[in-house]
């Protein structure tokens, strides 16, 4: 294991004298499910392996290089167990950590049914709205604390993209009043063009599932949700510590 | 494992003081397919395995809080072997309580090939008819106790929600109405949008498959039914103890 | 193991005095295959297993109850090596058939790829016509003995059931017509509506493969074929008994 | 294992006095993987069972009865490692082959992920050209002999199927002539009309990758091309003796 | 194995006397995913397994014969763990190294859940522009040495194909001057009908993963994004050593 605080720290402070221009964030959702072999294993070789995989995903929360943020999906998803959510500002650094925590012995017992990359980047829509939308700083991801996370790969249809700026920025203005009336509802947009699979990645936080339920029904009915091309398989995930994710598992 | 009575319950009761209202719930269904593998293990390791297995179910039903029916769908479905729908009222208890089964020696042989999470919710449609679907308690779901159900997962098309709530009312009234030819067969409509993949997830109660044969091909026929995008997979399961449907497992 | 006899023998027979109402069949066809490990079993083991497997099928061959016919698909798919053809009264058979042959020691080696559910029905379009197609048995299944069998499920496009009752039998009587040219292929369908993921179930009994492959490809050209919304997967089957169909698994 | 010189040989002569009429072929594209447990195995175990493996195929090459042409597909395919070609006249036959490939200890660490099946017939487009296409035994495949055979399942809309005989003989000229212009590329067509998933399956022998190439870049400009559903997936092959094919195994 | 560097070393060098025209290209990304069962083997082995499979690719490294560039998706993709690129003359040669990689010991405990094989050739889009997209060696690939690729299949729509030459040269054009705006990008296309399921394998270098995620976002606005039927999926790959490459599976 090498130690990951040296590169990264250094390539997140910029040189002395530019200007603190926001550097994009590289963001992974990564899920993964526990094989039923490792259910069988002794109590207490279960109980070193969740140790082993907490102490890698600790290692790598390092305050402006890395933060690791962790849920579970035991009972909300039967194809997932877990989800570590990663904000860094390099691939390399996903690369590394995930090395990491694969290499531990869990990860001989670990598979990953989903997975999505993105960045974080200001949005096309600027809409003059005086709320944390506008930010300057809209190309880092701040997670809210709440106690739910639900995520989802996103694709809009080609159309969408022929439609001109103008068109779009109606279409998004609406979207965006829609998803005001539900203000305990937390967004984050992260971009995955050419990166992924997917377009888009998003991560709503909210402590009232009913919430986000009503407002993605509500949505559908909006202009733009008509240029929805795929926005599935879509996440409930519940925030909890590391260990209290890992003893979900068994 | 912990007591889940002393959490849930809590949740379970409107502070002293508050307006009895009615609260929705969280809706699981949660189909098994046990390995090739475990049926090779001998008859007690087997025997036991199931025991365990059923404790938990039985654990996790306690009057006001959280509910679980079970069902085998062995020879009715090639991936699917067995059915739990639980109701409870939060996520955190579907989580905890899907933890506690996976944690039996039987969860080292399971998979779930399939798994829908939703809640319930007043229906946008009302429709000025004077039976159970009107009622005030169309926020809970109250199974009928029938031999059999027939679960899917169901999304419209965008195209749908583009129509206005006249129009989509006009078409529910008359899917309504062809539903009501039909009576012995009960439907529980839930909602999953943005929880998990689908947008509603269906179960009808009936006693006579003929009659839900019938009902569904004559649906098939009405307006509302043009605008559906997906209803699959869908699923015949019979209701059994719990200690039945594992029986069924070998 | 429970006598199946008792139960299902009763519900086969209508009680003295009612109208001789011909009663709905419930139909299976499940596919299985052999997974690669069985096949390294020790030569004395795979014969026991057989031996076991099939007096399974035998016990369930009812008269007036329950009849299964048996498949090899060896060489004909690549994802499954047998099939079995089940004909009986209600589901509940079904899930103890089931049951009882994954509860033998060859149900610990077996996956099942492709298994679909469906029910007889009298058909809606009432043709006229005085053949086998007509009578008054029209919601049973008669198996005609033949060598092989085609069997696949089939969906139709929602904008079908949208046609008037009289276009569709247009279509119908166009689509009966072209089937006529080829009287050795004898056609059998039934229904899945709401039971399982297709909504047809057709399986064609004929001696001469050529036959069916020019049926099929001349129906391509009926008017009814453009609503086809789905008709695969196609299993082309040879019929031989339980005997032989399990020696072919190695 | 049976001999099965005795029975196909039967059958594939017709008796004396009949009309020599050309008998349609059975056809099987059957696409290998082997296990990476297999690869596990002492090198000894695995020389005998690529040993007895190839004996099988070897036998099942029987003049005017039956013919096996082997193909690897080792780093060619991610999902496949080798494809045998098989080419006799009653599906019982296939069967019967493929079983006693499957008995042999290889068979318990294959998997086959594709697998086609279909019939020779002759074309409903007769052109009037001179050359091989409109031979007398276009209900025969006769393998030229080329390096390389380039295969894939074909499905065309069925939009096709409502043309005219007329409008789709046009189409199906223009598709010959762009053809004809590579002239070192030798088709052969079958056909799987309700005998397997697809319609057609296409095998293209050619000593020159970048012929094939060409020819269906150009390919896609005949107004034919519209009318393709689905022509994948698509295999390139390198033909060799069965003894290197296994050899390329491990 | 054999010695590779006899057979294809021939093949590179034209006859003298032969004009020197520029040979096409074959090409393959092979993705490579280590079985869990890999991981719990003892470091000793594991090693060993690293050091044989190295050696191969080092192998494979032949000046004008053959080359091998080595990447890790390790936290990129939930799916790989590794892609090697690898660039030579024929499809003979990738079948001949991707056995003897197969061969080594870590072969035993790969998938290779993507591959994808195609050949360089000339674009039909001759666009007058004097930079390297126009020079003679069009039908070669040379690798940048950038740090980052990013991968993908892709396939254009039918109605593409039926634009006229010039129609599709306009659309060209635009995609190409959005392209320039981004010169840190470098395109390598490669073609795949009829070789493989994609019709193109498109892979560009860039050291900024910002850059790229941009010019495909902006990419979707341009008229020729009208006509992309599937793109994904979507790799984005670390360039390292072989060794590194290995390193990073644990």
């Amino acid at each position: 294991m090498t130690a990951p605080a040296t590169r990264p720290a250094a390539a997140a402070q910029p040189a002395h004298g530019e200007s603190p221009k926001v550097r994009q964030q590289t963001v992974r959702f990564a899920f993964f499910k526990v094989m039923p072999e490792w259910r069988r294993l002794p109590l207490a070789e279960r109980i070193a392996h969740k140790q082993a995989f907490r102490e890698v995903i600790e290692k790598w929360n390092i305050p402006g290089v890395c933060r690791n943020i962790t849920y579970s999906t035991v009972g909300l998803r039967g194809d997932a167990d877990m989800c570590i959510w990663t904000i860094c500002y390099t691939v390399d650094e996903m690369g590394q950590m995930m090395a990491e925590l694969m290499a531990t012995p869990l990860g001989g017992y670990l598979t990953m049914p989903y997975h999505f990359i993105s960045m974080t980047k200001r949005s096309q829509y600027s809409l003059g709205m005086e709320d944390e939308v506008e930010a300057e700083t809209r190309s880092t991801v701040r997670p809210g604390g709440q106690k739910y996370i639900f995520i989802y790969p996103f694709w809009k249809t080609r159309a969408w993209y022929l439609l001109s700026l103008e068109e779009r920025k109606v279409l998004m203005e609406e979207h965006i009043r829609v998803g005001l009336q539900w203000p305990r509802v937390k967004l984050n947009t992260t971009y995955s063009f050419g990166l992924d699979d997917q377009e888009f990645v998003v991560a709503f936080e909210c402590n009232y599932p009913e919430d986000f339920l009503d407002l993605v029904q509500r949505l559908r009915e909006t202009g733009a949700s008509a240029y929805t091309l795929k926005d599935t398989p879509m996440f409930t995930c519940i925030r909890m510590t590391a260990a209290e994710m890992l003893d979900r598992l068994g």
